[in-house]
């Protein structure tokens, strides 16, 4: 199959890999309808984290079942199908707990920027919908896959309450998802932290009441001020740098807690302000799965529509295109069809 | 008066001061009928930390308020007393939200090893007993005016619930109370992690259900025997060394919360393995003032006897030799009486 590759930083192509089969029984061969391309991909490609040159890139997508393992009896092949980037049996203990990205089995989308992908413990990880899905639904359905799912888990672990405020750091495709689950989950002050007007307006449509430019200190003065000094109940941390999250603990009123999304890079958390404000953190790699069935309905109801965070749709064998445009900022987030 | 002062590292001395007095009308002076020392006495004790030669040390008593402010209408000379270590307004967002140590109002006592302490605060602050209680319930009613409440926090942000296993890291007084107050909510397992008998035994009689006396990797171990392989459901962080730390992510389950109470000193946070696994963190300097009417009504029915972390009591004079019996560790914590 052709699948996209990374060979160094800056360098990702669309070559020809071997298909991906059955490995074992509870594998899953899905023939990708759509993929994108993540925040954290952008890392290797800037020369973050090590890369295995050749090796194939891209965790997200969605699909239509092309094979299925002997021990997988809720899909049949031409179902369509969310791909949730971590998979899970959906069974062990921490998958019972919630915690679906810890699963003791736990397994990842690797070619997911391809046209099919092999899903480990497909049973416990797939979650499909009555038919092939309208192609305006694909946008959002896709979204689910991991960017909906984990600006969701950002809010759902920053503790966002019905009546509360939230701000939420970083305007990229999780952290708009972000905006759009705290004003889901009954966030009655919504603040996107965000400078580029394209993202606000996405930000204000999903949900957001305050957009604050500003960054740094003056960020955070804007924020006090919104809150009328007391700072804010939930913050959501959707970046992962350093500078995101101190400004995330900066906003945060004593007793709230930061969730944080974002892949850390270079963090050091300030402990001894957390210590001194009572300010915690929660989150971490989203357990897609745990969200899945909740958000498909929203998205199937016509309540959310985490699609709209797709600003530029290319066809899947200019995924390199794909990667400059996110990388020098003139796309939010690519979707990618083969 | 005579307080505590410390001058150096191993420097604590009994000393002639001058007398607190009402310095704002919500102030009140409380005449100190017991004090004790806290662990994080020890922190300066032993040369960590900056040190203001001649300052008073001490922030625990309890005692009969002397003399009131004119803003203080709920207390008179000759209650008795709890005095928390943050003293708080208990009236601003952040006292009414439960976090008073983050109060805007925020004091603190200065002179808690001594003939007399300022209360900032005394409306917000003080809990009193119906008259003066019987001198057996001194002990506990002493606990509550920090180690127990802290131990309470640590249990509490831990997210400690009924039926669930909780592991405490860290045997002082401050993690005898975490195993007490992990008990008093329910944990079906308490498991507490010490190495010295007089403590483990304190723990036993305070609901520990296991005592792990192996450190690091070896301790690690055994809280995943323990818990079945699976972690701890939460986990109270009651000493704030990089060390103790780090034990207490290794055995949080995934999605569970470490709860820190332990003033850090050294620590970095664990930010990957953090992410990676989900385990959260909160906690900080305890809101004394939250809990107190809760844990004094525990205390004076009997549920709770927090006062046996007091293993030497000597007179207040005497305060040189309790800051040398918990620093080398022949006593787990110290009474002192006027």
């Amino acid at each position: 199959m052709r699948a996209t590759t990374i060979h160094a930083p800056g360098d990702v192509r669309f070559s020809e890999v071997p298909d991906p089969s059955i490995e074992t029984p509870t594998d899953a061969i899905v023939k990708v309808t759509a993929g994108c391309i993540c925040g954290s991909d952008l890392w290797p490609y800037r020369g973050e984290g090590r890369i295995e040159a050749g090796a194939t890139i891209g965790h997200e997508c969605v699909g239509l079942v092309q094979e299925v393992g002997s021990e997988v009896r809720s899909f049949r092949p031409g179902d369509f199908v969310v791909v949730p980037f971590c998979h899970c049996d959906n069974t062990c203990a921490h998958c019972r707990a919630g915690v679906q990205s810890a699963c003791v089995n736990l397994g990842g989308t690797a070619s997911g920027q391809a046209e099919y992908v092999r899903v480990t413990q497909a049973e416990g990880s797939l979650v499909t919908t009555d038919g092939v899905p309208d192609a305006a639904l694909l946008p959002s359905l896709l979204a689910l896959s991991d960017v909906m799912a984990t600006g969701w888990h950002a809010a759902v672990t920053a503790g966002v309450r019905p009546g509360s405020t939230a701000v939420v750091v970083g305007d990229g495709a999780v952290g708009l998802c972000g905006v759009l689950a705290a004003a889901q989950l009954g966030a009655a002050r919504v603040v996107a932290m965000s400078r580029h007007e394209p993202r606000q307006a996405i930000a204000k449509r999903f949900g957001a009441t305050d957009v604050v430019a500003e960054r740094g200190a003056e960020g955070e003065e804007a924020v006090a001020e919104i809150t009328g000094g007391v700072g804010a109940d939930a913050v959501l941390e959707c970046v992962g740098t350093d500078a995101a999250m101190r400004t995330a603990f900066a906003v945060a009123r004593p007793g709230a807690t930061v969730g944080f999304v974002g892949v850390p890079h270079g963090v050091e958390l300030p402990v001894r302000r957390m210590f001194a404000r009572n300010v915690g953190l929660a989150g971490g790699m989203a357990p897609v799965r745990r969200y899945l069935p909740d958000l498909l309905e929203r998205v199937l109801s016509g309540a959310i529509e985490p699609g709209l965070v797709f600003d530029l749709t290319l066809p899947l064998e200019e995924v390199a295109e794909g990667y400059r445009a996110m990388d020098e900022r003139r796309a939010i987030k690519v979707m990618l069809q083969p």
